[in-house]
């Protein structure tokens, strides 16, 4: 019987650590994960990985032939494949060739989390097919990705894709990177929040959220509101799609895609962020641009997201290399 | 004896077009100029530019093979080979594919000429043998090329980088694509001259700009004054800088280029534009991308940049068409 090529998929996050085997057409066969257990040396976590991974290859019924790895991570460096200073993580340098190299002779790519988003949709998922799109990632932070003539913009050092951290307003919000006013302040999970607090400190309307310490307060819990007409829940998508359109239509005079796709946890309150986001990029797109750019959710299942974006790197990675 | 493979790199401009033969290695051998009158039809304007472009061929005292046109164009559209609504041209849409082949059998090919001067620099300016680079044209306006994994980003339309309609302020300068704030309403020949205008306005330091009126004003004159120490003039190119590296510090999140490159007629003033405009870039932008960007002028010489730019253009089509 002829053998599947899989790819394995691992995506390090703060906490955990997915990771899958998945074949060329992104039909992910297996999933797990592991605690990252950062506190501990790099060294044990890839020896955990290596054993987890080997068992669950061990539980696929298909006769399957490893061909790459690909491995999305905070602050990785693609081209050196080392993960360097990684903001959640309290690792402050890893050597991921290296580690992986006393485990597995097949070829290991590391991108970050946007950039494997970016690659998951193009390769699996809603910008399947195009050969210039955004994939912007609104998570407890935000990241993105650029895709230009087919290829992933790593930029001179590969730290390229930091949309997030492009100013909507200088004298704006503190951000974590130590500057003033980034859209992650305003477009993130975290910035959604704050908005929230800002708009209860600003009105008097009633609402639900009120009662919620700002600790406490997510962004699902404005989302719920929302869907309860809080009215100020509901002014907090509003606003925050206005932001990040304004900002996107900036990105859309850098690179003119096709499309920009939204994904993570803000972009499943669908049309209470999408909505006000493509009305607000239309309003502020330079005239050449208007009504061309699409503004789409992800076509991956969201559960398999991180591992088909990761899988998708060393897919695209052995592919160019063959070319 | 062999013959030399040439390109004739053309340079549409509002008022007049340049053209020239160039080898390979970028040597023009022999440049000329029409005027575009682009009152009278645009296929009036391309006989003219052929008689023309063959008398200076024959002047050519090697033995010269023509393998293609570069060129370019204000609103050029690079798929489509056509310029459509050019912003100082009268012409409404032009199929310049169509107008060539009657008088041309080798390839043909377009850009804007922002991104001509990308492919300039790449193939034999400033940016040669860099993969990653933008391109800012400092002139009546700012026009931008942006290369990412040695290849010019057209985006999916062929418009992209048009970081000059990039917004510095909401609230700002009314630029001429209707919209406020714009950097190409500070950072351009015209900006600046409204920058100084601003300074005249705010502040009661003497000026020798004071006798000139806002219509005779231009940048040169802004250059020349603060040559000669007028401290308005020169805090109209602090200023002009200081807007100028901002807003590259939110291209560089982009794209991370390893260099941007100044042209233009602003780019001439030397340190007076790139001192603040370093020293802005470095400050505003994120951590990771600090003292890794350099700012640097155009390598090629000022008179013939527009024709190698255009003629680059061809050579780097033919070059990716053989692969």
């Amino acid at each position: 019987m002829a053998q599947l090529d899989v790819a394995l998929g691992v995506d390090i996050g703060g906490t955990n650590t997915v990771f899958g085997y998945v074949d060329r057409s992104g039909r992910v066969l297996s999933e797990s994960s592991i605690l990252t257990q950062a506190r501990e040396p790099a060294s044990v976590f890839f020896k955990r990985l290596h054993a987890a991974a080997e068992t669950l290859l061990d539980r696929i019924k298909e006769d399957c032939r490893l061909i790459g790895i690909g491995i999305g991570a905070p602050n990785a460096n693609h081209f050196k494949c080392t993960i360097e200073a990684p903001p959640n993580l309290s690792w402050v340098f890893v050597d991921v060739a290296t580690e992986m190299k006393q485990y597995y002779a097949v070829p290991v790519s590391l991108t970050n989390d946007a950039n494997a988003a970016a690659l998951g949709e193009m390769l699996f998922g809603a910008a399947k097919g195009m050969r210039d799109f955004i994939v912007i990632t609104l998570g407890t932070g935000v990241g993105s990705g650029l895709v230009a003539n087919g290829e992933m913009i790593y930029g001179a050092d590969s730290f390229a894709g930091e949309i997030g951290h492009t100013t909507v307003d200088p004298n704006g919000r503190m951000c974590g990177c130590g500057r003033r006013g980034c859209l992650e302040t305003y477009a993130s999970a975290k910035g959604i929040c704050r908005t929230m607090l800002e708009l209860m400190c600003d009105r008097t309307d009633p609402s639900s959220l009120r009662s919620i310490s700002p600790d406490e307060l997510t962004s699902h819990m404005i989302f719920d509101a929302a869907q309860q007409r809080d009215t100020l829940a509901a002014e907090a998508f509003e606003i925050t799609g206005r932001i990040l359109g304004a900002k996107l239509a900036e990105s859309v005079a850098h690179t003119s895609p096709e499309a920009i796709v939204l994904v993570g946890g803000l972009a499943a309150a669908g049309d209470l962020i999408f909505k006000p986001t493509m009305r607000s990029l239309e309003e502020h797109l330079l005239g050449i641009f208007k009504n061309k750019v699409k503004i789409i959710p992800s076509g991956l299942k969201h559960g398999n997201a991180a591992v088909l974006g990761a899988s998708a790197l060393i897919w695209d990675v052995l592919e160019r290399t063959k070319k």
